[in-house]
């Protein structure tokens, strides 16, 4: 254990842990550890390099908050989110795909009925939402527990405000007996991910983009199903082929049908314009595991 | 872009890099992103593992302060640092050693006369250290800047203390014109690194001691020669073979010669116990680049 060169110091540090009791922990340290090491060495990093790193990561770790995470937006822009989620939920065909989870998920939000305007106040075009929570053999899902979380028309979450008190355009709803679900929503327009951060210098330093196409968030769980944290996207978006974090998939892109006006779906006449989204959601039966 | 899965996602945030401007990034995210996707791959990292994985690096982020440096201690402890010190130094047969820099260093240490006590009140006992600083050639470097820090009695440096309003066991020295060197510390002893943040706990998971083999630390420089950080070990100490931090080099250890009493380097008669070590550098030319 001396005189570790830089060939040397991988297997030294991986033997080191040989006593390592939690055998899943030695088999991802061993795998981090070989990674981490490979990428120096790959790229012959340099000390400067290696001090930007630490500093970059430093920034990160300070510019997290109980309601910004940056850590998850560097994950989600850099892909990993993508691949950790696809990875997790290999689903049979038929189901509805999951995607990123994103930063913005609260837990706790309040309990609304269906129907509810959840939008609370949040600016945008109110949109009727609905659409049924079904099994992959077609039976409906009662009682599923439904969180949806969605930013304004400024491309802000709740959370997001300075005097952040009250949830906005972000409920938890359970589905009716018959699998059904809908709720007085927004129109979902495109947003930046917070960029003003470490995470938004090096998309500039990137030449990348901050955008996301617009989408709203579904975290839907039911006993006997596995949980499925998914968006529906916003057919006709400009950045639905160049999502900042790499979550859009065509199977959940949907039309939210605008109206001028007009009967709406919860009875009402309304003389302002509004939008309706019809989404379907199928959900995997859980995986048997510990 | 759409319809990222667990093989694609790579390719495609690689190719998110295309317009690039500054190629050395371009390169090092390349390599980053393969690795960083390749580790998830290889161990099928769980969600649940992603969300421990965010929550570490959260709270190593805000372990992070003016005066600890979690990051660097991760790096440390990971054998990165002495990756990225071995591959920038390799340097030629009969130059001093690099090791790791550690994080306890400070800039701008105060400057001090040649045989300064710079131990300045902390706790250990006295050391007169002295040598030579020499090129390869032999030539001695005349008013290179030497900065030397090292923990006291207790295993802390001064900047680990709450109330930390002085330099102490550390100081800027310059070498005479005949390359030499010396001033009055003290015996370095073996000290845990900081374990009471989220390093610690990892080092507890995977059932490593958090201790370092006592040592002096050396960051050395002068025009036309290459800067060297490195340390001065103590031979006989029990750590030397498991250094939690991966730094020890045997060319580094040196013989701290303890005394009960008697003449003293400094032309005093002592009767109370000091030590003496002497150790020589050799400084690498500096490297040609930009």
């Amino acid at each position: 254990m001396r005189n570790l060169d830089e060939t040397t110091i991988t297997q030294a540090v991986i033997a080191r842990h040989a006593k390592t009791t939690n055998r899943r922990l030695k088999t991802v340290m061993t795998s981090l550890v070989r990674h981490l090491h490979g990428f120096a060495r790959e790229v012959d990093l340099t000390e400067a390099e290696w001090v930007a790193g630490i500093e970059f990561l430093t920034a990160v770790g300070h510019t997290c908050s109980p309601t910004r995470q940056e850590f998850i937006l560097l994950s989600d822009t850099l892909g990993l989110s993508t691949l950790v989620a696809a990875q997790n939920h290999r689903k049979p065909v038929g189901c509805t795909e999951a995607t990123v989870f994103g930063p913005f998920h609260v837990e706790g939000s309040p309990e609304r009925p269906l129907g509810a305007d959840v939008a609370n106040g949040a600016e945008g075009e109110p949109c009727f939402v609905r659409g049924s929570i079904r099994g992959l053999a077609g039976e409906p899902v009662a009682g599923a527990v439904i969180e949806v979380w969605q930013a304004d028309a400024k491309g802000l979450y709740d959370v997001q405000y300075e005097a952040f008190d009250e949830h906005r355009a972000r409920a938890t709803l359970r589905s009716a007996p018959d699998g059904g679900y809908h709720f007085l929503g927004i129109v979902a327009t495109p947003y930046p991910i917070p960029h003003d951060g470490p995470v938004g210098q090096l998309l500039d330093a990137l030449n990348r983009h901050p955008w996301r196409p617009a989408h709203l968030h579904f975290r839907i769980s039911a006993p006997g199903y596995e949980t499925l944290v998914t968006h529906v996207f916003r057919d006709g978006d400009p950045y639905l082929d160049s999502d900042a974090v790499f979550g859009v998939r065509s199977s959940l892109v949907a039309d939210w049908v605008h109206h001028e006006g007009g009967p709406a779906p919860d009875g009402r006449m309304l003389d302002t314009p509004f939008s309706t989204l019809d989404f379907d959601f199928v959900l995997n039966p859980a995986r048997k595991e510990g």
